[in-house]
């Protein structure tokens, strides 16, 4: 297990005709959250796709708890860990930051490819980086 | 129940570097459905908050099974029901339209709210469009 | 010169807080001129990729003239013509459809590249297809 | 003249098949540019609004100089300069922070109304704030 804290501001194009958030920004406030909590294992995700593997996304559950508005401070915590030996599994919340309100939360579960599309097992050096956990 | 099909084209904006689609347009993709099937009714959405009653997400589970391109035809199957007294249910399923290819599946989980932003039970008039379900 | 007319709905997801289009909607709704103006030709967009020539934006100008909103059926004229022997020229123009209203115009210029990425004159193929105009 | 510099990461949403950023998302990053501006004089945007000042896109002109690719460190320079007595003029640099490689350049107009949507004046306090121009 992995955890990661990370800030960001609300932008004006993430907001819709009802004034808060519109849904599909969480996905990518979700990306974002995993972009940088990959990176603060010293490797980035860039770094995953240029040694030959990739992550897509193959399910995400989604729960929208609160709203959000423009310019709001906000925190996305993320918190990945393994789901069997094939997938990954980022789990997210997302608070304002100043008065620590429930924005939303949900997972996002991933498997791994390689360059010609094919699916691979967690490669050690990625589970020990991302996970810490060795007993694969 | 109440089902309604429509056709799309994936749009360039819509894909990603790994040459798919970037994975938060499946909710643009399943809204576009939604409001689809709602004009359906013969009575639109966007009449829907002209007349006082929002429907805000606050739940999705999406699984991504399949890549399309820009440009693909696509098809996607919407289907409403309602989740207990005050809530709706929408499930899509996304294919390509020239080969039938799976794309995407999900659903989302709407409340209804009144202009004050309070929650209200489904109203009859919503319920007889959409559901058909007369058994409230 | 070449003309195309696509209507298309606004997505909720293309709104913003104040309640009408957000800006960047503008480029995307443009692309979808461009697409649906180069398959009325005959050869889709997704062809000229498979055949080598890719068509990326140099230049855009563009002027918001009126709102747009939620559902609203909106009407996109596009013209395509030669800039130079090199590059091609895209103006459209966004109506609503139901009472004719201005809501933007703007026009993209596009390099044409090879696969290698290196600038390639408008190949004949192409200029035939879409400015219909021979003196190349 | 009132000038700010502001770093952030290209996500990979803002990605497209051709493997660098998809153009309209130039616009929501100079919107970020605009936004964190009008935040370093001491008055948020949201401030403004709060205010009954808003400030919507009435022209803007790109020009997309460079590639940049998911995880880019980019850094925008934003400049603020009176439009004559009733409009802002923002114009923007994207350059890649790593190796100072221009991404792209523009520049957006912006009309001011108030909430009836009424064009107005650059209020003082606006132009004390962000253009320091004091000879309205």
């Amino acid at each position: 297990m992995f955890k990661h804290t990370h800030q960001f501001r609300m932008r004006y194009s993430e907001s819709d005709q009802l004034g808060s958030y519109y849904n599909s920004r969480l996905l990518e406030w979700m990306e974002v959250g995993r972009t940088e909590l990959i990176r603060s294992t010293g490797c980035s995700y860039s770094e995953w796709e240029a040694r030959g593997v990739m992550a897509p996304i193959v399910e995400a559950t989604l729960k929208f708890k609160g709203r959000a508005a423009y310019d709001d401070l906000l925190e996305i915590e993320t918190i990945c860990s393994r789901e069997g030996r094939a997938r990954l599994r980022f789990e997210s919340v997302v608070k304002r930051a100043e008065d620590g309100q429930l924005v939303a939360e949900g997972y996002t579960i991933h498997a791994l490819i390689n360059r010609a599309g094919k699916p691979i097992r967690i490669p050690d050096w990625i589970n020990n980086l991302l996970t810490g956990e060795h007993d694969l």
